[in-house]
């Protein structure tokens, strides 16, 4: 499986344009927790990702972080180039949650290929539209929704996830893509294992009743 | 000054691609308080603002709104036409705040040509992300800045948008705003009132000490 595989629009671009993408393209294999772009970086490029997972957030002044979306393998990461587009007026940083592979596509090679391509602009819209669905519900969990759902729901996204009900997860880490404290959390979290939905201990959270957990977050 | 003056890419469509939106064009004058567009309506189609004021905000299941952000002279609505793109997944409801004037050109007529057009494909992407950008910026309001600072914040730009310190505005309508309750909001207003930032009288807040709210806001 190569890029043209895994690049959506292959098929729509000229022959031309198609070698343009493929002798400026670069390939990176990095580890767990690479900070892959922040916005104090230049314009990373596209990002395509082979395998693994990225997670996106955004930061406050005082270090509390927000999990705006994860990308997994084919997803596109527009904001990584946001350079591209001068309407973009908000900074993410995005990480590998786990080891991964991806393609960088340089920014200006993107940016022309919009410029004289409608349906790689027309792409490049869906990946928009999406993300900001992504993060229009986020915030409606965030505005009508209290913080027991969403932690709820984080733990059943998790799981779902990773395939296992057995998270290796902090609850600072938790705290940290919800944008809450540890504290705050932890007597959540207690709650849940009081009402036998999870069980807790060292560096890990073991779901018990899904059922309930559903019950809850819906 | 007419639709061709109004519409930022004409100059980029071919003759035929401008023959056939103003064919397809209507116009409409809308009153205060009209709802252009929510999610139970069909696809609206997109709105260009010749003159007034449109507000877009979503609902929870309970009924509390918040804005996501104002259109003004000139600005293009995409979210009245999001069934142009399946990756559209929420829905938000557009009133005229203000007695307002209003192109409405149909989805299938712009989606045509955002299809075989670059430039109109690229326009929309720069639309979709500065609205993107302010509902970031909402977002981050909401989740790192407590309600004292974003109801300085709503007060100062409401005055700036009407240009008069004096706001025709009722408490439930500055909660409904921000997604919060009535009867927070007045304990703020209160607080505020007592601090010799704001008068409050029936239906009016007026704007005493816009320095202070400013260094609150910041």
């Amino acid at each position: 499986m190569c890029f043209q595989d895994y690049f959506p629009v292959w098929d729509k671009l000229n022959p031309h344009q198609q070698n343009r993408i493929l002798e400026n393209l670069t390939f990176r294999r990095v580890e767990k927790g690479t900070i892959l772009h922040n916005g104090s970086m230049d314009c990373t490029g596209l990002l395509l990702v082979k395998s693994g997972q990225l997670r996106t957030y955004i930061l406050s002044d005082e270090g509390r972080e927000i999990t705006l979306y994860r990308l997994f393998d084919r997803d596109m990461c527009l904001f990584s180039a946001s350079c591209m587009m001068r309407s973009i007026q908000f900074e993410v940083t995005i990480e590998a949650e786990k080891p991964s592979e991806l393609w960088i596509i340089p920014t200006e090679t993107y940016q022309s290929m919009m410029a004289e391509s409608a349906p790689v602009a027309n792409y490049t819209n869906e990946l928009m539209a999406s993300r900001f669905s992504e993060v229009m519900w986020l915030m409606e969990q965030i505005m009508w929704k209290s913080l027991d759902k969403r932690v709820a729901s984080f733990l059943l996204e998790e799981s779902s996830i990773e395939g296992t009900r057995q998270l290796n997860i902090t609850h600072e880490t938790i705290a940290n893509h919800l944008g809450s404290h540890r504290e705050v959390i932890t007597r959540m979290l207690r709650y849940f294992q009081s009402e036998g939905m999870v069980k807790l201990s060292r560096g890990m959270v073991t779901i018990l009743n899904e059922a309930k957990l559903e019950e809850l977050r819906d």
